[in-house]
């Protein structure tokens, strides 16, 4: 094996570039996992198009990409429960595992997780990954690549589902048709969730939604969301938009539950009102925690279907093509970038 | 209308003949349902072949049946939500509403519970029956009679999956593959478990089991649970047997939860070490309670196949041959009785 | 008995006039209470002041107050559970009993609630009230009237604990020491908090709360809640103030909760990032639903003191004094109208 | 500091030597601990008696005592939360860390356990343990040692208390009136409990329960518990006598929870019907997970009276005597080892 690798390097607003990096050396119970794909995050584009997210400032060069599926090549000292040529989708926050909250089984709220491509930590938009066995979860080898990777934003969607408590026969709204959004309802129908309402502006994207499994859709477009009547029990809101929240939080009914997914900004307006005279729980989610169990069992079962999001492959000299997508293609759902290729 | 009706009564252990009954009259808030079927449960046949369940003993002249639907043809006084002509599914246990279980939400264990078919309870073998407007849950037109009958048993699997709290991703052990049993397998799934494991000592059953959903069955009769090596999250014990319910939690792997369908005697030895070693949370369940909007959904959208379980029909005046279909035919699973035929 | 009583009528804002009315009759299951003491709510002095709250308007003569006790003096039809002469606290909104709401125990969001002393309601500034049997709660011979009238609003802390969680170890921050302020601070040590802030802007209420167990208080006039370094795992909002309710959310640790019990308006602006990051849950308080048997067990055995809230007693010609306390009297807490002085 | 220490080491059932041994070395993360205090656990003196609890035997010296407190006097590489003389209670179980159980909040579940004076890992009757920095708890000056220890043995109380959902105006029953009932009937009260039952045959222990804070004791010699009219919500098992345990399975009410908190063997015989027929949840608790925070708290508070529980104290060298104190002091409650005495 070589003692370098080709990275894509982050070098500014709107300014990436491959880059000869060291390989890096598995630590402690930690392996070495040559990427085979990695899907695109909206973050990873707010990045590439922004520099940073919130208090999140990208100050050095930075390798983005926090969605990668792989194959382990070599382990570090002390791992116990893999091997190499161990097929794995590698959950990319790695927590201190020993304080309060990852004691209490909210390691995704550890003050101190590492999390991949989130400044100053680098991503996995190159050829190889370092992380700790316990964090890169085997799949069967009937799953594909892409699905391994996408088994990151399905995780958002479990998390959502599990938060807002979705079961069987959960009537659901989903806010927003986005990568998140389309995973989230195909999740709350894998949830048990007998209906799924999905609203967006985008006619396309909800057609997508209609032929993953939404049983109404709504073009907010058209027609406010308070005129189509819609009394969910579970909202899982994935746009992010205030005016748009506030709207399905209004449509959330008595003892209902709101998660809102997409980030909404620093302060933002809701109806109180509402919350307070219908007893609703209002909550967010922030990443996930012990999803990919679960994950694995729904893509590995067809309950969800990942291959169908993917828009379009990227090799890594390519991979500001996959940033650009959203943008230069209006169909794009979820591009995914293939160092190996 | 006519001012009597014909009823099954059972008259004593294995004495059931044909009578002429008045049609009962709806009382405040309640409405008068014609019956166009109701299932046979394992209850009416053991009260047919035994003359009484545990405490419960038929001292008088009983009329048998608690899984009906029909159609609403008469509303008593006061009565706001349902209309004649209205097709049900009757909900056959109504409480007092009033009492410290029912303003818990736990109405199930209301100490004044008036139950369908349980003595001196009379049921719904018969072509008319009145019941409180609550507990009688509108269908949609293409859910069948029988399968509108059989929400009843659809409950108790949702209940007890409720109880297990089966979700996404659930690994779920069904012992015994019984009409609860492939109930119950296929509500799991609807819960979103994607491993179900089916034990039963009757294979044509376990194949039933896996037209319905199982992933896995287990026929114990070639070996015992033990050496399937079946370590599950949740187990829904629908047997009833104690040695088989032993098995069975030992089976339960650590934090898991076994829900204790089937009525398993007054005392029951069980392996309370491995319970308290693996933490495992036991319980039974009693019935239900608020499962019929759930279970209506379920059906409806085609989760679950309740028509699939019906193996026979039987007129009024057949009804004993309903209840002793499980001994006359192997291959009996569910009858039905239709009053009106 | 006289077939007519004393009521104290809201003709309009500001015009509370004493008259004649009948004594109401117990309808079945109901029972005639003779009050012997009712606590005023904040709302009855805003009904008062502005003829409405929200969308609730006064429009015709109304009869105030909703926190009663008193001695049940006559059956209605079908009363079972109570006697002549049993001293209750009366719970004061009579749900439906059973819609969706009702049956899952969630009867305070019952949509058919009957409320006293919410338009077009009356309520109990009277000698006499009828109220269903089940929501007339025997109280022992030790507990005083006003207490017994008192566990409405402990009601109300009691089951803001309960939405919050608060248990054995908590950390709690009561913001706001209003009535509820002082009741929920008491009913949060109850539930076993071990550190309860109380933050306020009003030093002889502060100086109330650290007598009845607050563990730190905070005077916000004089340093804002952000520098009082105060992280909370739960959050009781008493306050209603949309600049104190965001400052005391963002008091809220990692995976904590905020439990909404002052009303801040039909929208307010939320700190949604770090409801989000933080993985908060909030949510408000409509009434309550079973509390009264743990209020009663809370205030018989001395684990909250209702007693020490009460400022002064009006009686029922003076019951206006009682709605102008808050403004004559910078000291007062809770004034009690007494009917039957 | 010398390089050696006093260890007190089992050497075969009643073989209780002292002999040197060299003091351990923290490695990574790890604490050196002065032991102040250890307390004496049923388990231990049951090694002692019998070599054996089940499939744990005793097959090499062992050093006992998993109750300890002490100071910290030195540091392993990467400790950044503890400094040398911080006084601290040790939990004695250290996990994995990284397994499925840690991960999800449920470390005592966790297969790799490290548990102190479980063969064949040593225990704290000695004069320096080493531990992981997360599980040596900083506690306050004001508590003492002998507190400090019994934050063990509080601990299993505390994760009783919470399997069985003890709140604000739960009705509790503890059954068995040794050390850990005596701890948890406390407990009980510290979580809100207003009424606690304690059984137990012993009445000097009865008589002690009272002083500590149960609202009524029964004494089962006197008369069968099902005399005593007992319906609990929440049962804390604490006596692991079948008969005892049955006893009280069938004093929980509808709804309740059974906790089982003392080994009542491999299989025992239950009341199944009752469990069934009143929806009881019947659960085991194995140690605890999360618990010190809690505990240190209500120590600390006052809430729960840790040194009234401590009947005679031992020097290393009279370890043997604390081991036998149960059976020569009929009044012996909890004994404490003092290593530095």
């Amino acid at each position: 094996m070589s003692s370098t690798m080709q990275a894509a390097i982050l070098r500014g607003i709107g300014d990436l570039v491959l880059e000869e990096r060291p390989v890096p050396r598995p630590g402690p119970q930690e392996v070495l996992v040559r990427v085979s794909a990695v899907g695109v995050c909206g973050s990873d584009v707010h990045y590439y198009e922004h520099g940073r997210i919130g208090d999140h400032v990208v100050r050095a060069p930075l390798v983005l990409g926090h969605e990668p599926a792989g194959e382990v090549v070599a382990l570090g000292p002390g791992v116990a429960r893999l091997g190499e040529g161990q097929r794995v989708s590698v959950e990319p926050g790695v927590p201190c595992f020993t304080c309060a909250q990852c004691l209490s089984g909210r390691y995704n709220l550890c003050p101190d997780m590492v999390f991949f491509g989130t400044p100053p930590i680098d991503g996995a938009f190159c050829e190889y990954v370092t992380v700790h066995e316990a964090f890169a979860h085997p799949v069967p080898d009937d799953l594909s690549d892409d699905a391994a990777a996408l088994l990151e934003p399905l995780s958002v969607g479990v998390w959502a589902c599990q938060k807002g408590r979705v079961t069987a026969g959960s009537r659901v709204l989903v806010n927003g048709a986005g990568p998140i959004g389309l995973v989230a309802a195909q999740c709350a129908r894998a949830f048990g969730a007998t209906e799924v309402v999905v609203a967006d502006v985008n006619p396309h994207r909800l057609k997508l939604a209609e032929e993953l499994g939404a049983t109404t859709t709504v073009d907010v477009r058209q027609a406010p969301l308070a005129d189509a009547g819609v009394e969910t029990q579970v909202l899982l809101e994935c746009s992010g938009h205030p005016e748009a929240i506030r709207a399905a939080v209004r449509a959330v009914g008595r003892a209902g539950r709101a998660v809102l997914i997409g980030m909404g900004g620093d302060e933002v307006s809701l109806p109180l009102s509402h919350i307070q005279n219908n007893e609703i729980e209002l909550t967010g989610t922030f990443r996930y925690a012990n999803t990919w169990p679960v994950a694995i069992a729904l893509a590995t079962t067809g309950r969800v279907a990942l291959d169908r999001l993917v828009t379009a492959h990227f090799a890594l000299a390519e991979a500001e093509g996959a940033l650009t997508a959203a943008t230069t293609d209006p169909h794009s759902v979820k591009p995914v970038v293939v160092p190996t290729q």
